[in-house]
């Protein structure tokens, strides 16, 4: 099964978006147990899009399209796949009443040009976007002999994932051969790469060409990825089963979770499990680490909120941080950041409270406290955890680093 | 000048890196004035890539490879090279000279297996590595009665940004011509894709080929992309003069900023200009609007601290909230969202508080007040204002349209 993925658009060509849209469709293609064979990027250009789905239906039985598909005039791929197939673009009544729905739906007229997006290459399924106004296409057809099929799909990266995952891949994997591609990601915090592979003894000897092991290091994490390869999915489950145990006993509690669970998620599900509150008083982080637990859906039952404590003022007013030893020690010291877990506590009264204060950088550092200087601590009614961390000069990555290390003593604290 | 970027790599294909090569190469080849016309991602398989190579070479004049020409068996570039131009793999001492001394400068000996990279294929020019043991490759010749030209850089970032910089780049602007590749992007925020262009009117009729413009939309905002293409400098950038000055009459209040600028960018620089501080209260955005805000360096000059209220208990206790309007008109109404932004203000004696309240979802919607109802609200010396938004069903994509809106009001409110 020969799979070619074609994104259009002149931002992507000139580098002033990465293409993060091809490498989810990889991911997921590949997770199907579907092989993409070749990955092409062409320019909002009518002979480029054409000339490349003539090229691509030399071989591949499978194309997806994305991107183009937008109201306005440099919205050409429904031109292109009209002018490919011969056929016209006729205009779609269900469509158009969903187009139309959609403006309907936040109380605004649909302005006039939006008409042309129910303009469809005839002949071609059109299927519902509910997340936004350009429906995505699907035909299949007869070309050198063989039944292929043509997705295309919007470039709106949510749009594009919401109708890949439940309307295109469902189509795909209908029609793929058996072979079985399976992954499993283990994830780490509080552990480096190298420290984590000398840990692992002599894993090597147990993979081969059908079971691998990728470190995948990112904002203080590191993923493992397990690959396995073969003919059924009970073997396939078997031998990533062994090689997961295998690394579970020598590197157990550095694992925090799989495949795509989030440091954060993981976190939440303790605390609701074991019926606890949180509150949080950020100062580097300036709302990095609520923001990332209010990104869980139902985080409400267990995080009551947070105060971001930027300046001083804020520090000792609405967190009680005493002012005498902010002047004798600094913002940045493990005194300041244990008041600050206790603050948050108290004043939300919650079972924990957790604190950061460090120098984000790229500014603002001093010959005693550089940047990347940070202290975390972490409250609850037995008392206080407080941790410095020495981290870099880049100050979102430092924000990033902080939050993983924060996050990590709240999961530690909690399953000990 | 027609170019193109082939990337070759299994691991791109089934998304496990995301390819920034290519869009790192896209830019910069867009700032030497090159148009890439088109991005190839192939696996490492032979017959794909000589086939790659024949078909970008009907029409490229420049083709730019990268990746595989490490020491492993699965680095088939040099081999697929010489199969395409029908000459042979030939040893090279100097090319070999090169990854010992890499090797003997670490204090490492040479693995038999690397001597492979020093197997050229016959007539091709090598490039030495200063960063890496895998060579560069140039090749000039004749097809299709044109000149054409071949470079083949190692896949690492560093290395093949290093080759590209040094080396490659400087070869390929010797032979294009003098035409000029100008970009713009104007941002703008609080309007929509379609309106934008009907606002714009009959801003058709100025485009053509050698100027263009394209709407970009994503998470609330529409950046728009101006490009024109010109025999020099002056003659492309008064066209883009000439075309941005007609979108600043049409739409003029909803641009924010162009380029890199980012809308909290922006508002930290009208805050800092205006000498006003800000503090925050959120609620469903659960501090995703402060960790903007705070990934700004130098932000703690305007920026003070937030509140996240994600309790009501909270929006009690340390905004202010009076208990009888939260219970009258619930926590996602007008009232409230301007007791928390007049709460943030006075709790931490800022000049402006901002504030959200409302259902990120994709739980806790109500027939009243479904998944997507948001209040936000700001409030200065003058009063408030608040605004209802009405979004969609995903929750971090109402997280990131709430900022945009918040933000854009407190900019709006400073410039008016």
């Amino acid at each position: 099964m020969n799979v070619e993925v074609i994104t259009i658009g002149d931002e992507i060509l000139i580098g002033q978006i990465i293409n993060t849209n091809a490498a989810w469709i990889g991911e997921q293609m590949n997770l199907a147990g579907i092989s993409v064979k070749r990955m092409v990027t062409t320019g909002d250009v009518l002979e480029d899009i054409i000339h490349q789905l003539d090229e691509a239906f030399r071989d591949a039985e499978f194309v997806l399209i994305t991107g183009g598909l937008g109201p306005t005039h440099d919205d050409i791929t429904r031109k292109a796949l009209a002018r490919f197939f011969g056929v016209d673009l006729v205009f779609d009544e269900e469509a158009f009443r969903n187009i139309r729905a959609r403006f309907v739906a936040r109380g605004r007229n649909m302005p006039a040009n939006n008409r042309i997006q129910a303009m469809i290459p005839e002949g071609f399924e059109v299927i519902a976007n509910p997340v936004g106004t350009a429906a995505g296409l699907w035909y299949t057809f007869e070309r050198h002999s063989k039944t292929r099929f043509i997705a295309a799909v919007p470039g709106v990266p949510h749009e594009m994932r919401y109708l890949v995952e439940k309307e295109i891949l469902p189509r795909f994997k209908a029609n793929t051969g058996t072979q079985v591609n399976m992954h499993r990601t283990i994830r780490t915090a509080g552990i480096g790469e190298s420290h984590l592979s000398q840990l692992l003894g002599a894993y090597e000897d147990v993979l081969n060409d059908n079971l691998k092991l990728a470190f995948l290091p990112s904002d203080g994490q590191v993923r493992m990825r397990l690959t396995s390869i073969m003919p059924d999915q009970d073997k396939a489950k078997m031998a990533l089963d062994r090689l997961e145990a295998y690394i579970r006993k020598q590197v157990g509690v550095y694992i925090y979770g799989y495949d795509d669970d989030t440091l954060a998620g993981v976190v939440g599900a303790l605390l609701r499990e074991n019926g606890k509150t949180i509150s949080i008083a950020e100062s580097c982080t300036g709302g990095h680490v609520a923001n990332e637990l209010t990104n869980i859906s139902g985080s409400s039952e267990f995080f009551k909120g947070g105060i971001i404590a930027y300046a001083n003022t804020v520090k000792t007013s609405l967190l009680g941080v005493d002012d005498e030893v902010l002047k004798r020690d600094g913002a940045v010291s493990r005194a300041v950041a244990e008041q600050m877990a206790l603050g948050a506590r108290k004043q939300l009264k919650t079972d924990i409270g957790i604190s950061t204060t460090g120098i984000a950088g790229p500014t603002g550092g001093t010959p005693e406290k550089p940047v990347g200087n940070v202290w975390i601590c972490y409250a609850d009614q037995d008392g206080v955890k407080a941790k410095k961390l020495i981290l870099t000069n880049d100050r979102l990555l430092n924000k990033k680093l902080t939050n993983t290390s924060v996050l990590n003593q709240v999961r530690l604290s909690l399953i000990s």
